[in-house]
């Protein structure tokens, strides 16, 4: 009965709504930051613990690989000529693997506007028609060196940057931007995105490309990491790194394009575009962790991917074996008219930055995103600290000022996120749920746990 | 006695060395964070409390048209033929009004270069002989509506940038930015910096005038707001800044350049030197601040120029009037090879834009510049903070995104800087001390309070 006589002192661990009962009776209390692991499989973390040597190295060796990836843009081409295993029946996509019958409307949409693009269907019915016939074939970008943001549609005659990582060789894709607004990766197929898509095809992707080989190459990590200085998180916030892209290439674009009118417009598309450098943040995502892929008994995850339906997970010790679960709706600031009703659930290959230590992950510098959802700088501060507990290491060149030039947190361990709780973090944009609308906001949001327990499981299960 | 036996608690205010004492013997002690005020005139500060109202309502007129000014970049000119007051015999210089007996070496040194590059010496020997003669005039760049950055020198052939104030009609002029190292603007003046200014002169200028004859404006207020939101405070990092004035220029230069190689090398030069925006966010800066001169019993500053001999102020209410004080030598990084015994004391206009809550008040934006001098993150924050206590405003477009997006702190008050004993934070470039050798470092200081005492007693002392 003493206890009740004394001043009480709660430090409260779970729910913080318990603390809130507390707080309302004047009682002082703090609350434990702790989170129940995700699996509920014990026995399978203490197994992982058994093995822990083993697989701290694996994951240093993959980690190691990711961050001495130097990607670099080195040309462009047309996919069907370029992208492996790219043929004119076949559409890539965003996120893992899915059929036509659950794909959500932003990638249906996106899916009939490359469609009526590629001249295979003239309109949108016939479209969706011949899209739903089985004559088209879909595969996850990610299954051809590819990335693609939100429905992440490359089809056959699309013009592609090309990303080298030279320091392992290896390849990456990925399309040129469209912008904001009624666009095709948003899922809107109207006559106007079609015809922006065909003049970037048949004007920019020429200048852009004389201009890129006449370059030789574009050093992509030093510019992100001057982005990530000038209040990029190259991932909703494109602004610097398009701007240090625009300076590198306006000068080749002069030399190289014949016609100062088309040279002007191409400049013009780019500088009307912040978000123009977000492809190519994202190629030079996947041309470093590719690098990180097959290490035996490496926890670390290399791909983070959602089509809108499912949000899917690659380990690097698991092959190309996706984990997925259900892909959950953004918190978002949504345009006027709209709301989260309105919303599809997260799609997109860009959280490929954040499995890299971008986006979300160096939200930090990046506060203006978090101001989206109401939230402060010091929110931005703690996103990303908190990723700093379900990552193996850091990054050695992209850095945050906001923490002292920290590097960002890189290489997400399976077993830390299981084990901790602690979601990766991640921000996006946000699609209509219906085909045909376009974008409707930009938000953030913790991936769901689900693909996390599956691959933690399998990969912890299959240790010995 | 009985207080030597208990424990000591002490709170130290003042010298913060007397805490040091304390802390070696193991006595807990907090420091006051008290600085005594800089006036030792006493019944000044209550004379001006006395007036308070009236000064406060002064102010707020002389801050209201501070912020309200419109600042667009809309032509460029050569300095004879467009800056009021300009003659083939005038030199114009930054910071108060000096003497050539006076001048310190980076400014003799750009004085030299500007005889050569004039053609009225052959030689460095001949342009001293010259510049000595008494047949060169020297007056403040800010005494002719322009704004210089280190030596702020300006002759009669020099192109310049006009920027108007859309509001309130009035225009500033500054040149274009040479690039960093052995410059005119630092003091040297060897065959390569003469050679430059020509090429400037002779090729950049009528390539970029055209653009930006063809633009019809450019908005620098939002561009320089844009630019604190990407790791810029657009005094000592410029490169946001320099990277959207590109990205503007850019498509223009293409249309009006009728020689591809020269629009490519214009642009290239821009690309090569992240401080080319430098000169135009100082104008932005003189051009807002002069709207707000002349306000009757109003102690706002609005300017502060070094000339690298001395450190001038003046404020609103107390007209053309300069009071100086000697200038110091900043805390720097040095390139390799120097130490602050090469350095010359602070010098250039570019302390106009602290006077505009910009560079050193906006520092909290731009971590990576107390980086320079050892500081962290939280310093930059910290210098920010402290000048919310010397201003009597917040910026309503210039935000910064580690605060919050909390407005600059903006409108310094003569009054409060005497009272409170906080001076000025400035961030700046280093020159060599002698003529001919260019930048050495970059770093940061606090201004000195001699301009600051003597600026509040005069004011004072005036008041009726």
């Amino acid at each position: 009965m003493k206890l009740f006589e004394t001043e009480l002192k709660v430090v409260n661990i779970g729910l913080e709504s318990f603390r809130q009962g507390l707080s309302d009776s004047g009682v002082k209390s703090v609350q434990a930051q702790f989170k129940p692991p995700l699996s509920q499989e014990a026995g399978l973390f203490s197994k992982a613990a058994g093995h822990a040597a083993k697989i701290a190295k694996a994951n240093k060796k993959a980690l190691d690989r990711i961050l001495a990836a130097k990607p670099a843009l080195v040309g462009m081409g047309v996919a069907l000529d370029v992208i492996p295993g790219m043929r004119k029946d076949l559409i890539l996509h965003a996120g893992p693997p899915i059929t036509w019958d659950r794909m959500c409307g932003p990638m249906r949409g996106g899916i009939m506007c490359a469609l009526m693009y590629e001249g295979l269907a003239k309109d949108a019915k016939e479209a969706e028609k011949l899209a739903a016939s089985g004559k088209i074939k879909y595969e996850p970008c990610h299954e051809h060196n590819a990335v693609g943001p939100m429905a992440g549609i490359i089809s056959a005659s699309m013009p592609v940057f090309v990303v080298k990582n030279e320091e392992h060789g290896n390849l990456s894709y990925a399309t040129q931007n469209e912008g904001l607004g009624k666009v095709l990766r948003y899922g809107a197929f109207g006559p106007e995105v079609i015809e922006r898509l065909k003049w970037m095809e048949k004007t920019l992707y020429p200048t852009l490309k004389a201009a890129i080989e006449s370059l030789g190459r574009i050093d992509l990590k030093t510019m992100v990491a001057q982005a990530l200085h000038m209040g990029d998180e190259v991932h909703n916030r494109n602004r610097a790194g398009t701007s240090l892209l625009y300076r590198a290439l306006a000068p080749a674009v002069i030399k190289t394009c014949k016609d100062p009118e088309t040279a002007a417009k191409s400049l013009e598309f780019i500088n009307g575009n912040d978000h123009f450098f977000l492809n190519l943040s994202m190629a030079l995502s996947k041309a470093s962790l590719d690098a990180g892929r097959d290490v035996k008994d490496s926890s670390l995850v290399v791909v983070m991917a959602r089509n809108g339906t499912d949000f899917g997970v690659q380990l690097s010790g698991t092959g190309g074996r996706w984990f997925t679960g259900p892909a959950e709706v953004p918190d978002a600031l949504y345009f006027p008219g709209y709301t989260k009703a309105d919303a599809n659930p997260d799609i997109g290959d860009s959280a490929i930055t954040e499995t890299n230590g971008l986006g979300g992950f160096a939200i930090a510098a990046a506060p203006a995103i978090v101001q989206f959802v109401g939230g402060k700088a010091a929110d931005a501060l703690s996103y990303t600290l908190a990723m700093y507990e379900i990552t193996v290491g850091e990054s050695n060149i992209y850095k945050i000022p906001a923490l002292d030039f920290r590097g960002t947190p890189t290489g997400i361990d399976v077993i830390k996120v299981a084990k901790s709780g602690i979601r990766p973090f991640i921000d996006t944009g946000v699609a209509h749920k219906n085909a045909g609308v376009g974008q409707v906001g930009a938000g953030v949001l913790s991936a769901p746990a689900e693909p996390f327990v599956k691959a933690f499981e399998y990969f912890a299960k299959r240790l010995k």
